[in-house]
């Protein structure tokens, strides 16, 4: 079962939750192909999209999760608000939070912004990604993903690849992948792959062709290219060389492997440029499985126990 | 009866078509007038406005459409997308087309871009303008003003006044008209009013007096200021001059005669500055048939089955 | 009883129809208390937030006080609209008009703008701020506070701090309290509380200490720190020490005394710096207030006769 008020992150959460979780998303896909893709659970509840970082497809999913259960739901963005006036995050949240939202939905650049807002605010509160911490409704979708191509998440070699130093979706990862029985193998350029990670009980390779090896799943993150230039890889020709996803290294992995990626797609860098389209790719199907998965967090931590059908 | 799945143009439509859409529209100019003016027909039906244009007045009569439906309605506008990031329109369109909409609305500034969406997409598609091609919810409700106005759509002289090169507006008003027995003329600087146009069925006519003589509409198109400075005309004065709508020249129309525009006016340039204010101008009668028009659309090519009343 | 179409200011009101207008917010504080937050009193009606100057905490409790009242809500902002092509004020509103909305709710840094609406246009209007003229909403706001706070507003001490010149919400608490037996007193630089004031019935008092002996209410507004340089005041440092509400210059007050600001506040200058946080600050309750107050607004300017339960 999943009792709690706040989704802060995967690192805590049990076996159990997880499946409970992703439980009750797999009964919410359901809800998006009806005719009427609408259920009245969380009717008269109001949900806040606090984004102090742009990110219109994140926004837009959790947007459509809380109108298709019915709650009413207001955007505010940091950059258009009256941050810009000076006033502080606390102070723009208890504001807010005087308005009797019962969800924030937080996006910041700023590593525990979600769990530092329910040290002072009475809502409940889910992390829709903080700095290079988490982002556990990515992890959750990307996990009911592999559930419906893998049937479970167990007994799976996942291969993650790119930028796992910058990135919240590799930790969030990590932490939920870590509570079944995988074997998790990181790759990129050094410098974004710190030995440290092992720490997490995950396994370290810098060859790509042998980290695809035989891999159920790869999941390749977003090259940010503002990142190119600098000390982390010589140039984006370089990068493509040694870490593109492409049809050649593909076959060493398993022949039902399938390919994600958080998006959006840096079509012919991350992965070669039609790959992304082939039968072995999901990636359309993880921001499907976002909605249900976001429905299914506001619906559990809004108590779950509201009808789920008309 | 209209069995479309899309709304991409006027251009092949049968007058079947128009008629039923139209008299679906006039069904629809009563619900905005009720006092509870909601209908439930799309409850739980998704629709996205998806504007790489900006347009306010378009996107807003979409929105209340859709709203006065009882759909969930979701804006996305081009600028403030990750197409930043460098993402493609077909990838972007792929994303939110994984989140189950049930139609999206289009407006962009390449001709074409709606019929491109629906190579890829399953939702059903309505052109809200796409560069210079077509308008065709525009030229809809322009058509259901002339019906309210005149009792029909045949046996009338048309003039559509102004841009005529650049504007979705002319050539969707002329492929509709072109489905009645209608004479549709068009005037404007020469440069504005190519000779090509003739092909469509229309006539041309450099001197306005001329073309509005006994005509029943007068369309007044909106000059783009930006286009004041080249080879289209010298100047405004200049085209004030020779296209303004006057009290003067409008006695040279049928008695009758209505003023239509697309909007927004630039008062005092297309039209003398208090005659979007008289009795003979019908424009704001456009902004009101708008949104009967976007709702009966939205309506039909959702299967136009469900209930319309509460 | 309240029977007016609009809201325009606080002048003219009665005594009967604030206390009518109170009243009904109080029932409404009940509304976003409960676990279902939304009565159907206004459902199928259209609310336009029409705002010309950015406030993104006003036009957001105005949202959610039309979306728990059942409304549509559709927001325009002067920056992104077709005032960028030059249209004007009159005809933007004109065109909305069209749409058949029930109620504008408009914010304009012009004096007057709200009431130059209602000369043209057929729907209710609630000024939600113009220029330095009234904000009648957050006077109300400010008067079921304090009623909550002293059991009513007969027999108060009311102290108002800061740049009564500029301040709308001064003018509106001003007409307000005038309304009930209290004793209005207005401190600040004196360039920022011009003597012409005491034509409205308050008195004047340029220092602090003197100003708040005795007060029931303190209401500090808001210092522009855009102002802070030019002819009204030396420096902030200058303006902290004469005219910051201090823990010292609190004791002068009632012992039972609140203090208010209608936000954002700046922490350090019109307060110190964690005076908002005590127990004497009723700052959040003034904006779970806002709600209440706004939704009685637009519930009894739309004829206050729908159910208000479900």
């Amino acid at each position: 079962m999943f009792k709690r008020k706040h989704l802060l992150g995967i690192e805590g959460l049990t076996r159990d939750e997880i499946d409970h979780i992703l439980d009750t998303a797999q009964s919410m896909v359901e809800v998006s192909k009806r005719s009427v893709k609408k259920v009245p659970a969380l009717r008269g509840k109001t949900v806040v999209n606090l984004f102090f970082e742009p990110s219109t497809r994140t926004r837009i999913s959790f947007e459509l999760a809380a109108k298709r259960l019915s709650a009413d739901l207001i955007n505010f963005s940091g950059s258009s608000s009256s941050l810009v006036k000076g006033e502080s995050f606390r102070d723009t949240v208890l504001n807010l939070e005087a308005m009797h939202p019962d969800i924030f939905v937080v996006r910041h650049s700023q590593s525990g912004s979600p769990y530092y807002l329910t040290t002072f605010s009475k809502s409940s509160v889910v992390n829709a990604g903080d700095g290079a911490h988490e982002h556990p409704t990515q992890a959750l979708l990307d996990a009911l993903t592999i559930r419906q191509h893998k049937g479970g998440l167990d007994n799976l070699k996942i291969t993650i690849v790119g930028d796992i130093l910058h990135s919240r979706v590799a930790r969030s990862n990590i932490f939920l992948f870590s509570q079944y029985n995988t074997k998790v193998v990181l790759a990129g350029p050094p410098p974004l792959v710190p030995p440290e990670f092992k720490n997490l009980g995950v396994e370290i390779e810098y060859d790509l062709d042998k980290a695809v090896e035989g891999a159920d799943v790869v999941v390749m993150l977003r090259i940010q290219r503002e990142r190119q230039t600098g000390s982390y890889f010589p140039s984006l020709r370089e990068y493509r060389k040694y870490f593109q996803l492409t049809t050649e290294r593909l076959k060493r992995a398993d022949k039902d492997a399938i390919i994600m990626h958080p998006g959006p797609i840096n079509r012919g860098i991350e992965l070669m440029k039609d790959i992304a389209d082939s039968d072995r790719s999901v990636i359309l199907n993880q921001v499907s499985n976002g909605i249900a998965v976001r429905m299914a967090v506001l619906y559990l931590i809004s108590g779950g126990s509201n009808e789920l059908n008309n």
